[in-house]
């Protein structure tokens, strides 16, 4: 059975993107990221959905020691509100410097390792946050690296919810049978979703429409 | 005062690469890895490194879950002999899936976080082990990922040994006052080099050269 890396954070994205990788008939590997984020609390509800998914699954600790975003330092505030329609969205400051470049390089590591030639992402770049690791051009030129880039060749980045927008990502979840309900998506990672970030107005946004 | 990051092994390469940052008027910032490398020891040569030069450094701590190396794996045994003039080098075990991949992304972190626009590598394609991530289309790779994937524009890599020989290095090394008895290559972090790994060897041919 042919292998896959996925990326798996807690939030909607990822797991619709790991069952979407079981559809395509792959054996799933997660890699879950303890990276000392505000919204930590994701990181169980990533492993229940590897467990729920029959994935073997990994959690890598990882504690930078700069800080520079509001997912990593409590003293600078999330922001609540922002309009998130528009073509030109401003990067806001819950933006993690080179996240998904790190985490991509360990996925790529792992998928070595084990011998998978996909690396599976949930990133998207319709409904999102503006951030620059989200976007297509970024993931094409990862892919071009990845040529380079190790002993094994062929292996490669697949990003399918890249430009879905959040009700399409919905309705694939519930196609796939996805538990939506056991994803967490709140970047305050508080007892309930604080429903005024970003990741919070994306999810409602989709489930509405 | 311009910021650099430095990628900082304990190794003679990066030594080199370090001085040769400050020497071209960079305030240098050392990222140095425990990754539970078996040559583990290299890591006080880069710390006391990292002090006579000056400059700010940080011990990131990385527990790979896989292995898939001998670097990482004491069971899979370290190469002695090779032969390592010819053109076409087989791509050794002590190779670390996606090892580059993984520091660069965390140097890119870390750049952007404190605002340093140049990453220094001490890749070296000539006298080398035959890795793919030491080679000049990899770094132009990744150069051109670089451009994509962070807020702040304009970061990028540079690897001034990447076309020197060992004997070269060791000359630049003098020149720049680098102290190369307090550099350690050997793979197997014993008491004493082994002399027999490709590291050792490399290295005693730049001396001897």
């Amino acid at each position: 059975m042919k292998k896959a890396v996925v990326l798996l954070s807690g939030g909607m994205d990822s797991a619709v993107t790991l069952f979407y990788a079981k559809k395509k008939g792959y054996k799933t590997y997660c890699l879950i990221f303890d990276y000392a984020q505000r919204h930590k609390k994701e990181i169980s509800f990533a492993k229940k959905i590897a467990g729920i998914s029959h994935s073997e699954y990994f959690v890598l600790k990882i504690k930078l020691p700069w800080k520079g975003s509001s997912l990593l330092d409590k003293k600078i505030p999330i922001p609540k509100d922002r309009i998130l329609d528009s073509g030109k969205i401003d990067i806001p400051p819950t933006y993690v410097p080179a996240r998904n470049t790190i985490f991509i390089s360990f996925a790529l590591s792992f998928a070595e390792a084990i011998g998978a030639k996909v690396i599976f992402i949930g990133a998207n770049e319709i409904d999102f946050s503006g951030y620059p690791d989200c976007r297509p051009r970024y993931f094409k030129k990862y892919n071009e690296l990845l040529r380079e880039a190790t002993k094994t060749k062929g292996i490669r980045i697949e990003a399918p919810l890249l430009n879905k927008t959040k009700k399409e990502i919905v309705c694939l979840g519930r196609k796939l049978d996805v538990p939506l309900g056991l994803t967490w998506s709140c970047y305050k990672g508080g007892k309930s979703p604080c429903n005024r970030c970003d990741a919070c107005r994306l999810r409602t946004k989709g489930f509405q429409k």
